[in-house]
């Protein structure tokens, strides 16, 4: 355990032009999935993490005008003076705790197709928008780069009535046209804005001298520029032109914020990405170049490394966008010396699928995130108990460890009884497979809280059927039993069977989990998920040494992880390690030795050798017990169990996510006034039904 | 031309339960991704059905509880009373016109991920989400469905306080939990709502009655069933268990709205269904088995037709979506005699696509379609001339079509110059090719309009230089020369030319919609556009006997046409017809017989014969003469023109509905106040900012 001062450095106040961070940790801009269709939840969740103790706070981008257009998504918007109010309700909040609100402007060009504005899309040079749609952005004028310039400087102005202490300008992600401008690839012009690095710097450098100028006096100016295309010579490198950018801009901006692009190479997950601090060999040397602070993201909720990368003069500022998603009061348990009870991010990008979704985000780790505002729920704090009633919870995966664990912080004497030796339940399983160690974290940091419980008692390797919970005497039983992987082939392609299935001989996850010894023979993983798990047990398998056939129903392999930012990594990583794919196909028929396949469109068929088959379909909640246990109940009325909840893969199989948040809220909503659950249940933000008349912008 | 009375039959009021509808016009429920997100948008747009004449109109689906939670969708929303006022903005406009307002309640089962509500989905059974999202669907217990019950009621009595006259209970598309309860696939439950075909209807039964008991004294019972699956044995078929649900049901509702399951089969493109009224052999016997009134679909805009089924007794009510959208004043343009006024829906399902994208309806023929509120627009009205300025449109495309209608419309002296024999430029060319005929509508129409105009003059064959268009003294100019498409296999995937490539010898969907004899050879057609030419042009090669390998970036061909519901048709169309398709491959050099692709994902290059390789990648904006044009201008400018506007594919090659409504806005903001032009940029719809506290249901 560290002195109490060891981190101090990490809590100097930064001064950044003319504001001051009251310490190093700052909470970059990130996507949430809220924006501006629901400020209400925006303002309450980034008041949570100043509140946790990041010294700077801000928005995700933030479209400076109907031209950036992202709909259906929802990011924030400041089109005009009409959504100062809204943005004013965070720049609130954080301002609240101490904190600096920032808001990154973006003006997307071909990123925004424009779908609601219907205005062509611009773009340096004309192309194709980055959505497979229909529509090209047209090349903008000397006139569209003066009106672009116009609405980031209104923009700007409009983040200052509306209370940031910090503006952006943003040329990262591939997604903002002020990096298009910087990009060779996309940036095609042989005027002054083309050419040369000189010439693509030019339109960087004239909105942050004109962002200075509008509001510098008071609001610091940031650039968040990605150093890195992480595609060697095929696009910008740090020691290449990126360097070169920050070298011709080094002191205009008051902070840096750099990183590496598109969004996939900048938020890598753990299953791709293990090490914490990915991006310090792209970034390491910008403070040798300007002599403003400088911020970067690594994906760390580690307090030394984050001390080593100040201390080495890689950083000013800690960045960081899920360390902060997964435990919002990070710097305070950091400064508090509760380094332990930091809830470390386990690199599963939930909270960027939200986003690519367009929904409010969630965290597998810190299931009160996106729900501050719908919930009232805090991270840290939770409503003492209202009885003594003792509680039971069955099963100690996600759910029920989450369950256990509120339900002992709220003071209830809770009993966790887990059939097997081992707490972890499905979190065991699968951070057993390739590149989901991390994911064991979920475990982690739940067993260390639930240790220090006095009022908490776990059994392990105890599996209680319905007559054993009944003879305990238990009032009030949480049953987290989880799921098990189908054995007969139902899944997303067929309600049926597959015909010629043999059950027993048939192989699931859950046995590729439990460390089965495959038999001789062509593997055949069947993938009629379609999320994660049928590209995991491929690429598992392959790593053992199996030759893997993958046979999937979608086109893609595990198609659901493009909004993790991991499907082009998935595919890539099992065509190198010489996994055939079969996609588009469905099995129909099993026999000995061999599969029939059809085609997803056609219905043709295929005949493929199998010796093992692994389905990865669908699940089944184990529930055995729980029905029981609900049957008895009903048949003898009186008995003592006055709650029965059934939480997690038990109720509805779904994401460890999902798991997680079940079991969070079974405990909070135990013995809590039905009408106030309700209440929750509804509660969500509404469109105002004025006709709103325009009102001219001032500009 | 028929008798002004011919059609009388048409417009004889119908009887629906306690409520009459004034005519045999009935726009059925339809999406049109407005929803509860903006509520102003959706009253304006149903309005003018209304005003057009419908007797009927209907909202989207109305999700009745928060476990029915379509997020990011924008579906309408009757969760609890404080719907209601948005609500009522719709009935009160729609009942502004004498028409009756029509809700389609729905839960939406396992189509609903609840990724707002975070509420476990429900199904008949257990079941993965219908989304590829690593969550599955509970299997209902009885008490989930005794509150589903409930939520319906209060649904169907909030709509009655809304206004509505007429609520539906709804079992189509797959999209509802009432008609999951109906199909076996989805429904294997034991108990009395599973098995038989009396079990499985009991819920829709209870559903109709307990509506009826509910809000029946004033209100009628609409129940929109999908009678046929078009799946042969494999789902339920219209003269087996279809027919059987309708005896079993036949009097309980007031109003039998039938249709085909899924949405892909109900809303079938003329690309692949060119025949109006195809759903007339499921539902023409529907009227035999039930007294009460039939509406059904038939994507028709002929009167004749409409008679026909009437006449013939297959249909009460002439049910409509997309024709409505191509033409909200439909019923008063038959009524009035005006039937060749009507534009008629080209069954292109850009209407379809902005749903599935989540963005407010647009339309190919019909550009006011979801401007109603935003831009104040009426499909009939346009605003009078403010001078008597002559405009000069060059091009007689979509774009130039539309826009010399406007301007004519609203009374200015209109010459149209087109450089070839014939209007319509690209619809031209693209109803060329296969099953894409019914395109040609777009011009149809205008040119019939443009014909009558007094104030228009047309010059084919009379291609204008920029010297051309000064020495007439054009004061207004507005140019629509569209784009082509690119030569250099710059595109999605690559923005700088393909190495090796033949700009002489490589073909793109201009010389096929020209005409050009194929020389002999493998072709290869190489699709980097990713959305619906280089499907379409495969398919039209093939289908006149050449060999075809279509290469393909994307991993399916034609994704784009998945927002359409084309994709499963046209992948399965191009397999049957022997298309070879290489996904997920890019282009990456030409040499002489072949070329040489690589892998996406892992880079790995392969080489495949080609004699012709035909390029769907990219297009060029043909601007020239505008270019041109605006250097003399800014060379001279003490000439005469005063406005020079770059419409359509020149300014920004996108769909035909893009540059129609581009044409058409150009016009309508001739000479207007730009203060007002630049206030529709700006309107939208916000939310309010009022932290709602929930408000207790009374039931």
């Amino acid at each position: 355990m560290p002195k109490q001062n060891a981190y101090d450095i990490l809590f100097e106040p930064v001064v950044i032009g003319p504001v001051t961070a009251k310490n190093r940790f700052y909470q970059v801009p990130h996507a949430c999935g809220m924006g501006h269709l629901r400020p209400n939840a925006h303002a309450a969740m980034r008041g949570v993490k100043a509140e946790g103790g990041w010294a700077v706070v801000s928005t995700e981008e933030a479209e400076i005008h109907p031209s950036s257009d992202l709909s259906p998504y929802s990011e924030q918007r400041i089109w005009d003076e009409r959504d100062i109010p809204a943005l004013q309700l965070m720049t609130d909040s954080v301002h609240q705790h101490g904190a600096l609100a920032a808001i990154e402007l973006v003006h997307n060009g071909h990123h925004a197709p424009n779908l609601f504005s219907r205005l062509p899309a611009l773009a340096p040079s004309s192309m194709s928008l980055d959505i497979s749609y229909p529509r090209q952005a047209r090349a903008m004028s000397k006139r569209d780069i003066a009106e672009f310039r116009r609405w980031h400087r209104t923009a700007a102005r409009n983040a200052k009535t509306a209370g940031f202490d910090i503006v952006y300008a943003y040329a990262g992600h591939k997604m903002s046209l002020l990096h298009h401008f910087l990009l060779p690839q996309y940036n095609q012009r042989s005027d002054e804005y083309g050419g040369s690095i000189e010439n693509r710097v030019r339109l960087a450098r004239e909105v942050l001298e004109e962002t200075r100028e509008e509001i510098g006096d008071s609001c610091a100016v940031a650039f968040r520029f990605a150093v890195d295309e992480l595609a060697g010579t095929d696009g910008m490198q740090a020691l290449e032109e990126g360097r070169a950018v920050v070298e011709l801009l080094a002191e205009l901006p008051d902070l840096w914020d750099v990183n590496v692009a598109g969004w996939d190479n900048d938020s890598q997950t753990t299953r791709f990405q293990p090490q914490d601090g990915y991006q310090v060999p792209y970034i390491d040397w910008v403070k040798q170049v300007t002599q403003k602070p400088v911020v970067g993201v690594n994906r760390t909720s580690s307090p030394d490394l984050m001390l080593s990368l100040v201390k080495r003069g890689v950083l000013d500022f800690i960045g960081a966008a899920r360390p902060s998603i997964a435990d919002p009061f990070l710097p305070n348990k950091i400064h508090e010396d509760r380094i332990d009870e930091i809830r470390e991010c386990i690199g599963c990008n939930i909270c960027a699928s939200c986003d690519s979704m367009g929904v409010p985000i969630r965290c597998t780790q810190n299931p009160t995130m996106g729900e501050e505002w719908r919930r009232r729920w805090h991270p840290e704090i939770i409503s003492p108990k209202v009885s003594d009633s003792p509680a039971l919870v069955v099963g100690a995966g996600p759910a029920g460890l989450e369950c256990a664990l509120q339900l002992a912080r709220r003071g209830y004497p809770v009993t966790l009884a887990e059939a097997s030796s081992q707490l972890g339940g499905r979190v065991l399983g699968e951070s057993g497979l390739k590149g989901l160690s991390a994911w064991l974290r979920v475990r982690d940091n739940r067993a260390y809280e639930l240790e220090r419980m006095a009022n908490l008692e776990i059994f392990l390797e105890s599996r209680l059927s319905a007559e054993d919970i009944l003879e305990f005497e238990f009032a009030n039983v949480f049953i987290a039993t989880g799921s098990t992987w189908r054995r007969d082939g139902i899944g997303r392609s067929r309600r049926q069977a597959i015909p010629g299935i043999d059950r027993e001989n048939t192989l699931t996850p859950d046995d590729i989990m439990n460390g089965i010894t495959l038999p001789n023979g062509p593997i055949v993983v069947y993938d009629d998920d379609q999320c994660y798990m049928g590209g995991v047990i491929a690429d598992h398998l392959s790593a053992l040494g199996h030759d893997i056939v993958l046979v999937t129903s979608a086109s893609v392999v595990s198609p659901w992880t493009a909004y993790t930012l991991e499907q082009a990594r998935v595919q890539r990583g099992l065509i190198e390690q010489g996994v055939e794919i079969r996609a588009n196909e469905s099995v129909t028929l099993v026999e000995p030795g061999q599969i029939e396949t059809a085609c997803v469109f056609s219905g043709r068929k295929s005949r493929i050798p199998c010796g093992s088959l692994v389905l990865v379909t669908e699940r089944d909640s184990e529930n055995t017990v729980a029905t029981a246990l609900a049957k008895l109940r009903d048949d003898a009325p009186g008995k003592i169990i006055e709650t029965l909840e059934v939480i997690g893969d038990a109720l509805a199989p779904g994401l460890i996510a999902d798991a997680v948040y079940s079991g969070h809220l079974a405990a909070r909503n135990f013995e809590v006034d039905p009408q106030e659950i309700t209440a929750a249940i509804y509660r969500r933000e509404m469109p105002s039904l004025q006709d709103l008349t325009w009102e001219k912008p001032s500009n």
